[in-house]
């Protein structure tokens, strides 16, 4: 290479924040999906200042920068595909301010989303954003990638929450964008520019959450069905009947029966559909939700019906549709999940084309996700080592992107674009859409150092 | 001039769509303020394509170009600042899919929102924003400006239903971003770009709106305060007690006794604060929200409180409250209205910033908007034949936008930056930030031909 990225930084950073021997790169060259790509040196900041002191050095030197939350994503959005320097902002963890009286709460971006939501409710709010990964995921990489979770059709995703944020931008400069105010007109709405924009477009060092008040009551619902019709119908009656749940979580049969097989819980094999429905609020609204669901179902030819009286039973309706993605992972060696969203009313259909696909390309796939918001986790289960078989895998893939765009949806709804949907990203935009797109990203970073090859490829 | 605009649009144009009469051009030189510029021309589009040519007449001949829907704007955005082609979108007013199963609406700029509340109101769901303009003002104007109203505690604003646009490039290019997902991470949020870029970046051909189920109930109660401190502790307090309300909106001691002047209404005129709450949702939790709040303002000194029984009783409540604007109008011959959004727990401070500088200035200023998300109107109360006291005006402008920026705030919730603000848009952002805007604006607009002068002024 010439230089030394290592010894370079090195000079520029305080000690300990510098590794580039391989061993420690490697812990560094992956995310949650199965790609993988040697950073050059990794860099874990303590300060924005040092992120500022990498991405200046970067930009005077044409050095590709990846920044790093916990590297939990699954569309490959933190993997260092062209080398370069992995930014690790994991270390950047204060809460700096909870406001009760404004509602709102400032931090860095290493703070875990887990820990933020445990935070801000001791404080008698509540964050709603539940990415499946809350445990370990960021919030800087939650507003990196607009992550969503079960709670999204009622509260919405990470973007609806995103008040204000600190980034350092390309040049090395940093901006204040947004604030603590929850209406603002004031320029353009960069700060929805960079939520969602996977680390292409600056580094996040600072964000501002809007919070909501903490629902005082929950009730759990878990309604099987032998159609798929009648869960999609009972779906749309709930949305039409005026209540917005907190969640509405579906399950088809394949996994189903993946649970069955991993846990033995009774479950019913022959079922086509599971809903698990959630309501939150008041604790006299809930129970009036809830009433309103449960004769909904029951109108619905709903196989069985079950409202937890506690938290207790509501864990035991969750245990399904938690272990689905453990179980799914016994079936074969490798479940490639896709994150495709739908207008809500083609859910049937997309999981009819997806059955399609399974048999066409002679490959189980578990359908689960967000029935509340159209966004499904069709998650093929295959062999990594049969080449034959990957194959098929890929002709699924495309499949069923190619079917969630005719049915009027797109490649995804929460994980990203990164490196695993990019060659499908001109099915679901035009070449005037991602020129668009382009032109932005070539004007806040005109030498495309921040994460490159994301999204649109190489080009 | 050289060229004749009107004869050279005549030519690429059905007929009837270009008026360059002055007494044509006239009636489209203003908006909802003060300011006026005359357009060179006036185009009424009637579809897309006309828009489209328009554009690339203009994008040919360096021409500037500002969109228009009903012109009611309150920030000079559709003013023609730099004369060039007023584009009339008013025409393009089809509501073209109201999809119950999906919870959307398709629809074009021109549909008027209170049309199009009812439209969907009549399929059983819900469209919240509700700004006051709502009987005339559209729905492409409303994206433009990202408008918001007293439903946007609970339910947000115009931004928050934009699922998906379709939007005319100063090029000439048509593109389509977002779509009718809910959820959507495919590429960069351009969706979120140009909702509020006042006409700067694009001009939107259609509209696709996310709806929510109608709200079965609703209660209104009106809170009179003898001390402002007490009417903002309820605010925090109701929101601390788990409630999130529709509509919060405050009205000052001066709104109150200019409301008192005109409808006579047997208001307390001793009263610092009015708050008109409102809750909706389920019958039972609107009963149990409404007595949480009630019970907090008890608790908080009120003076009195009435909850409204039916809408008829509701309709009383609120109308103090709707006779702000036109009672005010009646004080001094003009209103010069602001629209700062401050932290919410700022709300005091604020008011009390506002109520030095109307004495300071020796100017009437009333106070009104949105106390539950920080959003307020002040009004100063003038006479323009008075240039000296319009003097005093600009110096309480400048005075308030200082003090909102000082306590966390900004300069517009709702209206946008357009002429009326852009002398001050350094002072909430900074050059780095508008630096950023400025460079998406060439990137997106390379000849600058899109409503030129606005946000950032001529530079």
């Amino acid at each position: 290479m010439g230089r030394s990225l290592g010894s370079d930084l090195r000079r520029l950073l305080p000690d300990g924040r510098v590794l580039d021997a391989v061993e420690d790169r490697t812990l560094y060259a992956y995310d949650g999906t199965s790609a993988k790509a040697l950073p050059e040196a990794v860099v874990t900041v303590r300060s924005p200042q040092e992120v500022v002191t990498v991405l200046r050095y970067a930009s005077a030197h044409d050095v590709p920068v990846v920044p790093r939350g916990a590297g939990s994503g699954l569309s490959g959005g933190s993997v260092p595909a062209l080398g370069g320097i992995a930014l690790v902002v994991a270390g950047l963890r204060a809460i700096k301010e909870i406001d009760s009286g404004s509602m709102l709460v400032v931090c860095e971006p290493g703070v875990v989303t887990g820990d933020l939501q445990k935070a801000v409710e001791a404080a008698g709010m509540f964050y709603p954003p539940d990415p499946a990964s809350l445990n370990y995921c960021t919030i800087g990489g939650n507003v990196a990638e607009n992550a969503g979770g079960p709670r999204a059709v009622k509260y919405g995703v990470t973007k609806d929450y995103v008040l204000g944020l600190e980034v350092a931008l390309a040049s090395g400069d940093i901006v204040r964008l947004g604030g603590k105010q929850v209406k603002n007109v004031t320029g353009y709405n960069l700060v929805q520019l960079f939520v969602g924009s996977e680390g292409t477009l600056g580094v996040i060092t600072e964000v501002i959450l809007r919070l909501l008040p903490k629902p005082a009551a929950k009730k759990t619902m878990l309604a099987i069905f032998d159609r798929l019709d009648d869960a999609a119908e009972t779906v749309a009656a709930v949305m039409a009947g005026g209540v917005l749940p907190t969640t509405l979580e579906i399950m088809d049969k394949t996994s189903i029966n993946c649970v069955e097989d991993y846990l033995k819980l009774g479950l019913p094999r022959d079922a086509e559909a599971f809903l698990l429905i959630e309501v939150d609020g008041m604790p006299a609204a809930v129970e009036a939700e809830a009433g309103v669901i449960a004769g909904i179902c029951q109108e619905r030819r709903v196989q069985s019906f079950q409202m937890a009286r506690d938290q207790k039973e509501a864990d035991t309706l969750w245990r399904a549709r938690r272990a689905v993605s453990p179980a799914i992972s016994q079936v074969r060696r490798a479940k490639i999940g896709e994150d495709i969203s739908v207008p809500r009313s083609a859910i049937p259909a997309m999981v009819r084309e997806i059955q399609r696909i399974s048999r066409e390309q002679d490959l189980p796939i578990a359908i689960f996700g967000h029935a509340g918001d159209g966004n499904l986790h069709p998650n093929i289960l295959a062999d990594r080592r049969d080449p034959v078989e990957m194959v098929r895998v890929e002709h699924a893939i495309a499949a069923i992107f190619e079917a969630s765009v005719r049915l009027g949806g797109t490649l995804s709804g929460e994980h990203g674009i990164g490196l695993s949907k990019q060659p499908f990203l001109r099915l679901a935009l035009s070449p005037e859409a991602v020129a668009l797109m382009q032109s932005v990203k070539r004007a806040v970073d005109p030498k495309g150092i921040l994460n490159p090859g994301k999204i649109f490829g190489k080009a």
